[in-house]
């Protein structure tokens, strides 16, 4: 276990809970804003709204394993000698990456036939690249971790070809008023996907141990917030938005 | 209690925690689907996320079980003695698989009479087979584990034969556009079933203590995932697409 101070250990406890309780809110604020959209876009927010659930359940975990991992007694941090499990983060993004797609590829409401084969490819793809970039997380040494975060990086870049060219045509297609809202949750979907591979090479860096911990867990915990409330609050904004336009007789919220 | 690696306690503990979140995702997703499809086939989405529901209640039980069997301290993996807790898979078993062909027949829609008689006979059956399974699961030598598991395979072959030779001419008259995916949702439920037999073998094996235990909780643990959480939205696909045709007054989602 590396050596933190006592005061990385209470920000990064402290990060941990305002995850839990912002991903916990965003979740009903997302399941709430099922009623004020139009048939077509509720798929769209209950999978926003899981994916802010299982994040809310991991943050969860995730604080209670850091709290058994350490403890500050009298100002003075000791390691309680029970492992941080770190795991929780790679069990959460297998589940929410592929519905992260998913719920953009929702929102866009393509044909049947698009939208199945594009959940579909997408969402192998994300589990794959997690799958990838699990066994180098773990590693204790730079090189396996360098071997696994490239092999994860192929399905990564497949999904960005995807999100820019495959989807590109599909966005020029989507109504006016909320094609570029369209644009901005991928450019930040994909933004922040670009920070994990940033963190995931702290590593290699000539920080210290805990300062490594530190950057390391507040670094997933910011693309996470962005990645799956700020992408989420986005998604309802575009559905809001489209059922004005396709069902009119919906007394929609304006947002 | 058999001796297992850290290595191993790990990945079985990560998947339960897994196998909860996706399940108690997943029972959300079909009782928030319940709103986008036709009056007749609420039950079959009650259902199929009431099985969800109930087999996160078994693998957060599961979990906590695990969790009191072992510690993993300093990286060394010890024994409390208190006994791990396989029943809780029993007990689920007992409940979710005469749900599973509920759901199964319910999504179907046929007459009144047929969804009794098939629900009954089916479910009685499911019952019978997991009763017989159990006196077997916990034997200690495996001619008694043989026994009961032969006896447990006719309540099996029995259910098979309904679902491929009973059900054949319901799944011909389904409409053209859900036919093939009713037969994947059979096909599935037959399939992971047929894994739990192999699992149920796995100590005939000549694999080690802990390399049996872990391959048992992993084995079972993806044949829940896929014919719980998976048929579960699979169900609801059929739902959805047989609610398009049947009440095309619902300004349906497309799925």
């Amino acid at each position: 276990m590396d050596i933190i101070t006592g005061a990385q250990y209470s920000l990064v406890y402290n990060a941990f809970s305002f995850t839990f309780a912002t991903m916990a809110a965003t979740t009903i604020f997302l399941w709430l804003g099922r009623s004020q959209v139009g048939p077509a876009y509720k798929t769209a927010l209950t999978i926003s709204g899981l994916v802010c659930a299982i994040a809310a359940y991991h943050y969860y975990r995730i604080f209670e394993s850091w709290q058994d991992a350490y403890e500050l007694k009298d100002g003075v941090l000791v390691v309680t000698g029970i492992a941080f499990n770190d795991a929780y983060r790679y069990v959460d993004w297998l589940l929410t990456v592929p519905l992260l797609l998913i719920e953009l590829i929702l929102v866009m409401r393509l044909t049947q036939a698009e939208t199945t084969s594009k959940c579909l490819r997408l969402g192998f793809a994300a589990a794959l690249m997690i799958i990838l970039g699990y066994p180098g997380e773990i590693a204790s040494d730079n090189t396996t971790r360098a071997i696994w975060g490239t092999l994860s990086s192929i399905p990564f870049l497949y999904i960005v070809w995807e999100l820019f060219k495959g989807l590109g045509e599909s966005i020029e297609r989507q109504p006016e008023s909320v094609r570029k809202l369209v644009k901005d949750a991928r450019l930040i979907t994909f933004g922040s996907w670009g920070f994990y591979p940033i963190v995931y090479m702290i590593p290699y860096t000539n920080l210290g141990g805990g300062s490594v911990e530190t950057a390391v867990q507040i670094g997933y915990t910011i693309a996470d917030l962005i990645a799956k409330a700020g992408v989420g609050v986005l998604i309802y904004v575009i559905a809001v938005r489209k059922s004005a336009i396709e069902y009119p007789d919906i007394d929609h919220q304006r947002a």
